[in-house]
């Protein structure tokens, strides 16, 4: 039977500014992304996603970030190995108590914003923060771009992996994301986005922007909760998944 | 035989701003408070203290503070129980996970600064910063000043409890410590302070300011390394305490 | 003929997190107090609630607060007379910055939150808080609580100071604001808040929640841009204010 | 007559994080670079600095840097110029508070660190930055690296422009400095250094790491002031200049 686990990121409220809205997406989803603190969220926030999770059976991961809560970690940093070992166990670590608290388990580990875009382009940054996965707890499910270098460094020091796939990004021929900036990169039409999805889920195969085939094994789907538009994206999503018999699970009972 | 514990603040480094001497104090103590990150260290401070700690065969036990790194945690700041919860929790878990890493197990919780001071006086405060312990782990001990309301919540809510004792600081007669801006709140006489902290470990007994003995029941004698003074006194209480044959061990091994 | 300023707080969004509806409100009010970003704002936010300010003609105040973004400003923090110097320096020189860019002059100032309230109860906090405004320019307004240690210092210490009115607050007799807690604290008809403006500005009275009459001799209304809800409150304002012939206009044009 | 001005980078410490020896160095030189609360310094520190430098007659100019508290503004980060523009006015506004409080004038900006070596490859940051420079005070010298971009952006903008010496580094022939993980980078002979700079001020030349001669026209020395030994080669600086009849004057005074 096929399998796909739709992942978002969640808790990314800062204590009297709230964002995304979490408590409508999480029974959507299958996969929690909840920032630790660094680009976003704070300690209550976190203990309420945790929370909310709980209740709505949805299994947690951590989302580490960059320490700029002003750029929401999505500015580029250059920070050294040593230190995204460091960052990465910390915000592990954080979360990691609220779930002990509720008698949770971790299931995944997936970088944020500039950290998942430089790790999956430097392999260095990228084996530093598997590192500290692995050294945190080794049975964790790194959620990675495909294709990436932290995919690769997951691979390389026995982790588990999992890649996820865009609904809405068009990709190139060697497996990356188009460029934000150029035309086509965004599949603005829901029913195409849709449609890939579930090709993805089925045949492994998407269809690049220069029209070719490329093979892409995701095990997940990143979505969104910022507003009521995203929602019913997922809704969508979720409806077509079910029309066309794949189950959602999240990753663990996949990867 | 007699047995006591010397507990010391570290990890108090951030980034570039260097502060105690770490790596000469630990050698010299048994239990090791190591600041989380909100109000003074950061992730790779906590992961160098952490690293020494088990180099040196010493404890380690989390130093939460509150979240005003400019005020190095010493001031007061009106938070929730929710707040105090959370941050406490979120601080315990962030330094848990660089003792994981490291094969380590965290032995205590000492609050830090205004935190310590608060919750030695607010019930409420003092009962959410031991709830967040006991939820993340139950079996720590909770480090805590002689006779206050965070002794209190802990035995309350079925913690082990360790109270410790200030060399360097005058006592009232119903067991607080003098206000720093009173005359005579500072044991400035060293020789004084150590012969306090013999009389105490054998008879748990201190003469307070007012000149009356009153019974003091701590386990741990708080100690500095900020300074070679500092680490000078603490050399001097150790060979008070071997001369005496008392002996030196972590909280652990007499709570 | 009657006077009264409209003022509101505004620029407290925060990097990715926005707050409030700047845009709207602005051409409602007189005055707009701007965060500095110590409790909210950033340089970018502050930035563009200057250039909206100047566009709608409305006059700029500082609206310094505690340095505490995780709690907004609004949680007690006891920080030294010192500090508070300091720190209301700093942010007026932050924001003045950006008004010196567009060619505009500060009009006032308004401590945010918990310094607001806490300088309206002490003396020594509100003195450095005004010695800190007269020693960045002496024709500043300080806007304050009525009859609290603010409006005294300003008075002490020869700056002008201006006082303003809680439409939608209960006052106790002494002409202190009725505790948020307690019942009857607010009010909830905005038909009877809406006279209590009126008569305030005509008369300078307002009845108490004990159902006597005091003087209240405020010069400003405070107002909210948060929601929808709020706007249409001050549009409501604005609209009885213009019915009973009373000018809407800025602090400077009153005190 | 000769003339060169010693720039320092000063009020770097943070709340209770102590670095520099400000009250040392001030008197020794004639410029202080004062960090404005981004990759350090505090209000507090920053009324300090700018009290220091008025009893020590040394003019004093904003030193503003990213917003990495934690990474000490050393880590490149790609922020917009958008945000480079913002977070330049802010930092000059908080400055100028001190200085304005003080009745002090700022005399330059020079910007710290990652910003300051982003700023000489960049030409649209260094626009961004010298725009926020002239729209806060058109008469404020830019100061920096010789050669780079800030240098252009600055003449471009029709600022006065001042360059300044390292002391202390080897130069490429291109007239940039070797990288400091190259051999050969840093010249650690202090008599060889000396020479270099008396060089410099008589013949505006230097030798380069190739040893070929190239032309560097700086009017200011950057010079240290973090411990002992950076203290005692200022003080050989200033003897070698007095030996060779330059005088040390501020920049203002140069340029």
């Amino acid at each position: 039977m096929y399998k796909i686990d739709l992942n978002c990121d969640l808790g990314e409220s800062f204590g009297n500014y709230t964002l995304g809205m979490d408590r409508e997406v999480i029974p959507l989803i299958t996969s929690a992304n909840v920032a630790c603190g660094f680009h976003a969220s704070d300690p209550n926030t976190m203990a309420d996603a945790v929370s909310m999770a709980k209740d709505g059976g949805t299994e947690v991961g951590a989302h580490p970030g960059y320490p700029d809560l002003l750029g929401f970690g999505r500015r580029n940093m250059v920070i050294s190995p040593d230190e995204a070992y460091a960052y990465t166990l910390y915000q592990l670590g954080a979360l990691d108590a609220f779930l002990t608290a509720q008698g949770m388990k971790m299931q995944h580990v997936k970088p944020h914003g500039a950290m998942y875009n430089m790790a999956a382009k430097d392999y260095a940054l990228a084996e530093a923060i598997v590192k500290a996965i692995r050294d945190f707890r080794k049975d964790l499910i790194v959620l990675a771009l495909f294709g990436g270098q932290l995919e690769k460094a997951s691979r390389d020091l026995g982790m588990r992996t999992a890649s996820e796939f865009f609904a809405d990004r068009a990709y190139n021929t060697d497996g990356t994301l188009v460029n934000r900036k150029l035309p086509g990169s965004m599949i603005t039409d829901e029913e195409a986005a849709i449609e890939r999805c579930v090709r993805m889920v089925k045949e492994h195969k998407v269809e690049t922007i220069e029209g070719t085939d490329i093979d892409v094994d995701c095990v997940s789907i990143c979505v969104h909760g910022d507003n009521a538009k995203a929602l019913s994206f997922v809704e969508r999503i979720r409806a077509a998944m079910a029309a066309e018999g794949v189950a959602l699970c999240p990753l663990k009972d996949i990867v």
